[in-house]
């Protein structure tokens, strides 16, 4: 086919595309000459290529879904527009936030899922879809095992207790990151013949007249940004779509309508495909738009390094075995456990002029190896004394000895009254040098909305509240679970619980043609 | 015609229209087979009716609009779905914030619409879009001075300081509330031969495949809530429709979307046409949603009358010449001129157990023949002692003694302390019987989000970050202006505004036929 047969071969394919829409709203025309639904209107007459479900997105939510359709029978495409593959998961910090674990028994950590959705609405504001939250915390250890027992992700033995849970009951993968997800889901996808298609990027949702998405046009062999370049394909989806193409962190424009704060240079952990790309189509298709403007800071992490970084591991460590100080004052300024938006407020309200400090028994909490990198990089900076800590970050050393004191008398006497922090078990005083401090900021970390699902991970329609025939989302894209904060460790639960639903309803729908 | 005539008739149309479509989409169609923008591909062959400038929504924005629009030579539509005229805005409180005005001249009040900003940034948490605020805080004193030289407006001649701003800048209609504006721009436009049509109920705003906005599908004599009785008719915009159809504060399903604490039942100042349909139907043709999750509580309100109520006057009063008083404590648990959302999130923390006092000198403010029917509707009481007052709101004498104590001498210092609150000039300190309480609560007041626009007014699209041709939008349906929180009095520089700017733009737009 030449350039100029393929333009009038897709003019003619749009045309018919129109009519059979234009029958299909007479058909249902009685009341209004005007369909009731949006649509693409760009059904093509023929397909590129065939599949019962088609995959958006290839981090967690993506590759469950893709999974557990494939497991279900269906054939299965998985589109990922990025030069590689996992999305923000593989970066993410690889903790995952369940109740009623094996590891909390056998720690004799007493827990329930009632628990765990407690502590997300608390964090939430009160602003979560209670519906979906529920989904999440109940059925992610249903979740958890599977990743165990089906997928072989292997986890520490040792559980972490992140900020704004009531209890330590998040796992943390061997590998020290989401990667300990992405690669033996990835082998398992492989193993049942499906192979995440990187550089090819979505470019519409293809809702016909009748109001069912029966496909996607997406844009192969890309660069990203999109440059426009590639071939457009459409590609068939004879029984559903699952859109797991994650969250906007890094699309400045589409993040700065709903957060005019987080402008250009706004520092992010996440990879530079976090755009909004298919979002706003989601949204153009009739999707509905749900708490857009709740975008969460991470605050633990280091203004001297990009993203995510290794400071992560120090600036959790510190939140239970540390203390953060205004080094304006000298004092604390915040319950260092604290849910993730007091604590980036609170240092927003400060200026950034944050450290977490720990002593040589926090230390040694870090493995070895990263403790090491920390210090060659300066992320971290070691000192023989509290005086030169003092000196190097400029923080007024009596306040700092007395900031200190105080901690030291609250972790023996069980309580931190002053901000009313929870004391760990394994709570040590902060009096054993070398002493360590890294420099604080939070950076743009994860969109708590997005895409309106029902607890069927179906997309619902802005226009009429009804389900979106065909279109199923799941993990960031979608708004709702986290309400206007997201608690640590909850975006695996999220996205695989989600994904794996999507991923099953998708599969078992009826086919349209 | 029959029936099925009828029927018949749109079904042709229809397909009329989606043939034209499809025309449009080959056209542009060297790149994709789809189109760019989201469509409702409902536009008719013949209309029932043509004007060159269609408004929806009869409240200050849409009164404002077609205003303009006719001023500017334009023949004008104004649709309104409820049985009568002018939205939340006729039963608004009155109060329009504006800086550099003629009053505050006369009264020595220093102010500039910098100061006015800054203030509706710090209000809106600096979620602010903040060239849409500055919009609003540079031309309301021209739209002030408009309102009374040509509209014929009338404001008293004393100026009120209002919660979060920095000094006294809100003119107060004469009617006392937001008929004081409303009539008389009705007045003005029907001196023009435009009449608003009430029970005209939007159905679709018919944008074309060349993603120009063309017209509206209403739905005319039909009760509301729509009961999808009353006849269709599609509408032509042969220039542009302005879509000011108001906030959505009382449509239950789609506030909780966005904020699912404001369940069925919660109290709200609005009437109950605020609802979201025309929201729904701007989102589904590609609108842009911004921040819809900020719906703002009014907090100096009575739960012992409905909607806004007259308690609000005492309210407002008790925020400079009285105090608020958490009724378990018998301590005052805000600054009472903080901003809404402060005051609001403070209330709903002490769970609605708060009441406001002023004594005999804040009472005299309050007009003579209001507080008589506050008094007469048990909405206000009033007491002859403190002791009284405190036994019958099971307020610990004691404790309020001393609050009160407190305050006194925080007035006579010139300063609160406690509550970083400013004094006023006028300042009185409490002591002169007989005392007055009212029980406060706060209620869904004002929906902060909606879809975008520029600072022409125009829509933008989701899809594209670009303007939607012949689309314009203003007031309580857009978002951005006030960012989080909104400041009192900024509704009407909003909503008239941008209203002007809608109209006068939309009639300048060129005809697409």
């Amino acid at each position: 086919m030449t350039r100029q047969d393929k333009s009038q071969h897709r003019m003619s394919v749009s045309r018919r595309g129109l009519l059979q829409a234009g029958a299909a709203f007479a058909a249902g025309a009685g009341a209004l000459a005007v369909p009731t639904a949006a649509t693409s209107a760009g059904v093509p007459e023929s397909w590129d290529e065939s599949y019962d479900v088609v995959v958006i997105g290839s981090g967690f939510a993506g590759l469950s879904a893709a999974y557990e359709a494939r497991k279900a029978g269906a054939s299965v495409a998985l589109f990922e527009k990025m030069p590689s593959r996992g999305g923000n998961s593989v970066i993410s910090g690889g903790f995952w936030s369940v109740a009623g674990t094996p590891l909390q028994e056998e720690q004799g950590i007493e827990d329930s899922p009632e628990s765990l959705l407690e502590d997300m609405l608390a964090a939430g504001l009160d602003m979560n879809h209670v519906e979906l939250a529920r989904k999440v915390a109940f059925e992610s250890l249903d979740a958890l095992m599977w990743s165990i027992e089906e997928i072989g992700v292997e986890y520490r033995d040792n559980l972490v207790h992140l900020g704004g849970h009531s209890v330590a009951r998040s796992y943390y993968t061997d590998a020290g990151d989401g990667s300990g997800l992405t690669r033996p889901l990835m082998e398992r996808l492989r193993e049942n013949g499906v192979e995440p298609r990187t550089r090819v990027a979505l470019q519409h949702l293809l809702r016909d007249a009748d109001g069912r998405v029966k496909g996607v046009a997406v844009r192969e062999g890309v660069p990203f940004p999109d440059d426009g370049s590639g071939e457009i394909r459409h590609i068939k989806a004879g029984k559903a779509v699952v859109l797991a193409a994650g969250g906007f962190g890094n699309d400045v424009a589409f993040r700065m309508l709903q957060d005019p704060r987080l402008e250009d240079g706004f520092s992010s952990t996440n990879q530079p495909g976090s755009t909004a790309e298919a979002l706003r189509e989601a949204l153009k298709i009739g999707c509905t738009p749900i708490q857009l403007s709740w975008i969460q800071l991470l605050p633990p992490l280091s203004p001297d390094e990009r993203g995510f970084g290794l400071g992560f591991d120090f600036g959790v460590m510190t939140t239970v075995h540390g203390i953060w100080i205004n080094t304006l004052t000298g004092e604390r300024f915040v319950n260092e456990i604290a849910d993730r938006k007091t604590r980036a407020d609170a240092m927003l309200r400060v200026g950034d002029e944050t450290i977490a400090i720990a002593d040589a028994d926090g230390a040694e909490r870090i493995e070895a190896e990263l403790m090491e990198q920390l210090l060659e990089r300066e992320v971290v900076m070691r000192f023989d004394t509290l005086e030169e800590l003092a000196n190097a970050h400029d923080v007024p050393l009596d306040a700092l000895e007395e900031t200190i004191s105080n901690w030291n008398a609250a972790v023996e006497a069980g309580e931190d009254a002053q901000w009313g922090r929870a004391m760990q078990r394994d709570q040590t005083s902060l009096d054993t040098p070398p002493w360590y401090a890294m420099r604080l900021t939070p950076k743009i970390h994860h969109t708590m909305g997005g895409v309106g699902i029902n607890t069927e991970a179906q997309a619902l329609d802005v226009s009429t509240g009804e389900v979106i025939p065909g279109l199923y989302c799941a993990g960031e894209i979608t708004g709702g679970v986290h309400g206007a904060v997201r608690l640590g460790g909850c975006a695996y639960g999220d996205a695989i619980v989600f994904g794996r639903i999507a991923g099953r309803n998708a599969a078992d729908e009826e086919e349209w043609s």
